[in-house]
């Protein structure tokens, strides 16, 4: 079968025929409609120091993708049945540590990521853990695509009090856009977007916010007057700048939250007394998605359609142009590509 | 000044003339504007068993109103000015209780409400402490008169997790019309109105139910069906019917979380295992609102435009007309009544 | 093997040999040293009208138990070795359910029981899926053998707030006592102990509790005096006598919280506005343990050494003995009955 | 009346004579029986940065204390009697701000602190506002001195879940000794407590602690040993050194929880991935108390005797031996100094 590879340690990805996985007894085999590209496979395909340290080639990329099950291993039957459309969880946890085992699988220290770790799904088939896969029940395989980076966003702002809350969102790639979104769905009272990118305010504008704005002082008046002067109750840091990380401690309000998803470089230097401790905030780490709270919430958000991703989806390509898919990542203007694969 | 009172033990409301009350130190006076009539109110003019109980004639009627500011107590300057509209919190607390002193000041044992233990705001003025005077910035003070029922609308769905649920809201008096459209607001899969009055249930599609339905088989139908065979996740149960009462338990999902504001006369016999323990629910007895966080999520959804309750006020009367407001709400069919007095 | 078997329909329990039980590829093939006897093996054995409903003879019994490790399926290999003391969770879930993935698996409602609905643990060999088993890392086992009913005192207590609280324990059954010495160890202000049975009363005192009292003036009299008037901050009913539940809603303080874990016969006349709605409390219906945080939990407490359950422990037997456990447990006088089997 | 003021700009402190304070209607006039010196004091006294930027000369000193009422307002009576035992939250808040209104009392931002903001209680008598005070009930004042720091440790330890949880305690001064204490008394597993200094290690020892150990190699062998090697579950950093810091994010497991209350000087480079995000944690900023949950637990836990921070006292002075309290903090070998005043 056809499937995106990282044959050696160097930059490049290569489309070549790979042998179809096989069924596992827990396993279920998926013939891939549609996989996401992430900013993770560029990381990969140009083999930065990151990718160095963790991919070890050959291994087939992709971690989002959403298809039709076509065969099922013999201890998921009963659970799932060929032909239904699903899509999956792409990290492969041990199921028996203490985060495991007390619904903190997402910070599993033994973690295996699809696409990364071992063989992922940017190809014609994949076998999956049948405990990692999730019926879409009529959410199309476009969008059960995108779900596992849609699941970061419900993450980081389904774990904070939303309703009725000033949400200010730092920075608007894939997963800022699907955050305002999902904020605005979820009640709050003004969503506020920042990115240095126009492309990327338009999306975010698109998805429901209530002010797409450029970093500057007009960031902090905007949040000042949709709060009353107290500042944001809550800020999902999702740009990984320093800068961003002390607009946030800067402008949320006292007693308020603060998100962290986006990985800034190296270490920033924080005056912990002014920017969080007189401040008396919460901070929260984000990684991965609740297992599966997450999924949970998302496919009720997307059954009820109060939250539509579609938006956010710029660029639909076939599995040969992954090239032109890592490069419209690489210029910062693409929100979600989406690769049409065996549909 | 006129004022809407009950003169004597017996049934029956005058419209007199008292005098205007006195601006206490701590206090703030207002010309009240807009005034909301209650099922309260109906069971003073009755002069039911619960009235006989606890009023003490002669009383101003009047718990829900807001108005603007003409006059402020010494202590109170620096918080508010002349000219302001302001409602307020009708619950007068002790401030110094455990409940109070530890953010539960609703369920404080030294209570004093308006229009019931003292004088309420049926009247051209109303002197108020300043503690529980909020200012309106810019929400009508028509909408600011029944901030106090909407509130504890807001208590009952805010106390429980809504995004993402499926609501079933049981009983679409005013509350509960409130309530669904909160529920909307705050993001729920699915809201569910139940109730047996027609007219009722119009008004429950108004405010965005996604199913208004009489009681029946079709209510067990529906939450089935927008929770995937699950139950509901949340259940408002807001009409003190007895049968309600049963229905909440039986329909709301293994671990869900029901919340209970309407009284149910008398006692009801429960199977405490059948319908609470085993399904592994959680209950909540709301009363009142918290103070203040329900009232500053109101002003959020209010100014946010998330959520519009006027649809639920079908009648607007002048005070003079107190009587046709009772009736029209002994009949069933009435949403909010709004008296109009001095603005 | 020997073993502990429902026949037939009827009342009786038989000691009679058995096949040792397969270990099966996703198992842990244990030796039982020990087992505890519990109010649920009373029921089989009277085979009351819930037995009669539920059990299907024959059926090995037992439910709670702790043993040597002495196979492990393939794949449980990694996770297990023979030679390991273990004890497990006999709820066996079905792990594809909302409520399983969502941390709410002991509510599954495909749950099956060991001893109830499957063959248990009053045997030589034990297999059990390795999903369930808990390594004791220490403890012993015949304190390994009564994790299962410890835990459902600790899935009671800890999911209410304990620190500095005024805890009411209705019933001091093995459960209601364990919870007393739970509640100490969580820095309870004050635990009142409360039974008909002077026995019970002074297992009680031996586990902690501040008073232990029957029923009567003299419990209001210590709740009020222990929390300067407030009333029990938390009511654990584990005893299921209607009175009882009559009293956790009158001692229990406004904004206060009744765990529920003691099923009272038939129904129960509840004034659902003066003993929940008026007060703005909390309730909550406790079934089996949290998997695995309740696990994880009581290993803490028995390694610190914080909570010794071993008071506890009135009668050790022999396997053979069962029909003296039984006739312990009907007179109401027992604490826990531990089996000596093949240690 | 005696009182310790920071008389002018400049280092030092004066014992002299100033008016005795007048109690207004909201007021409760107290003779101070015992007051506690803070690390805050020396700070004033030592005139340092902080000091200048904040402290307008020339004012009294003291914002620890317990006395003796011997006047109440008009507007307390009813509340206070002359002759009750009290100690008094020292921040005098707004109470109309959004913090203030939701439960947040302590990061008020226009807080005013006694004696640094206003005059303060190292003086014969003090007047403070009513809502400030607190009932001792039996607790003696020596101890209700040091309620306010207390308070800082009740709040960073008990917003943690504690019961079972490893505890890691950073920086062993009289507010890490307190946390120690507290951790214990609320079912912690395990408590690690840490400091440079032996004196303050076996104070730690002495309130309970698993474990004190100097920085190194031992603390984390240690945490790793009592916690089955997942890092610690809760880590209290209460020493301000960057460090200690870094152990914080080192040490908790992921998942785990890190309470900040130690103010670091100026900026410290953090690695937000490795530190914070990819661990999963929450961080909280602690400041205050609690107004007045706080309050509340630590009357409970001193009440039921569960915890007793007398070891922490380690020097008692007269009021006159002001220069003898600030010299033995600045060692560093204090724990907490209590002035007797006049009592």
């Amino acid at each position: 079968m056809k499937a995106i590879v990282k044959a050696q340690a160097g930059p490049g990805l290569e489309v070549r025929d790979v042998p179809r996985p096989k069924c596992g007894p827990g396993d279920v085999l998926i013939r891939v409609h549609h996989a996401g590209v992430c900013g993770t496979d560029l990381h990969i395909a140009e083999w930065d120091a990151w990718a160095q340290g963790r991919v070890r080639p050959p291994v087939t990329l992709g971690h989002e993708f959403a298809g039709e099950v076509v065969e099922v291993g013999e201890d998921a039957r009963g659970t799932f049945e060929p032909g239904q459309l699903v899509t999956a969880e792409g990290h492969i946890i041990c199921g028996h540590c203490l985060q495991c085992r007390t619904g903190n699988g997402h910070i599993c220290q033994r973690t295996r990521i699809i696409g990364v770790d071992v063989n992922g799904a940017f190809a014609e088939y994949h076998a999956m853990p049948a405990t990692n896969v999730m019926r879409l029940d009529g959410i199309p395989t476009e969008i059960g695509a995108i779900m596992d980076p849609m699941g970061n966003a419900f993450h980081t702002v389904l774990t904070a009090e939303i309703a009725g809350s000033v949400v200010l969102v730092l920075g608007c790639g894939p997963i800022g856009c699907f955050a305002v979104g999902i904020a605005k769905a979820a009640g709050a009272r003004a969503v506020i977007a920042v990115d240095v990118n126009p492309k990327r305010l338009a999306l975010a504008t698109r998805m429901g916010a209530t002010r797409a704005l450029a970093p500057g002082a007009a960031v902090e008046q905007a949040v000042m007057e949709l709060s009353e002067g107290n500042g944001a109750d809550v800020v999902c840091e999702m740009s990984g700048a320093p800068a961003a990380l002390h607009s946030a401690f800067q402008l949320v309000r006292f007693g308020g939250r603060v998100q962290l998803l986006g990985i800034p470089p190296g270490e920033v230097p924080i005056n912990m007394a002014t920017e969080i401790i007189f401040k008396g905030i919460t901070i929260y780490g984000v990684i991965g998605r609740k297992m599966y709270e997450t999924w949970h919430q998302m496919q009720r958000f997307l059954k009820s359609g109060t939250f539509d991703p579609t938006p956010v989806i710029t660029h639909r390509l076939p599995l040969e142009r992954i090239d032109e898919a890592i490069a419209a990542i690489r210029s910062g203007d693409a929100g979600k590509i989406i690769l049409s694969i065996s549909s």
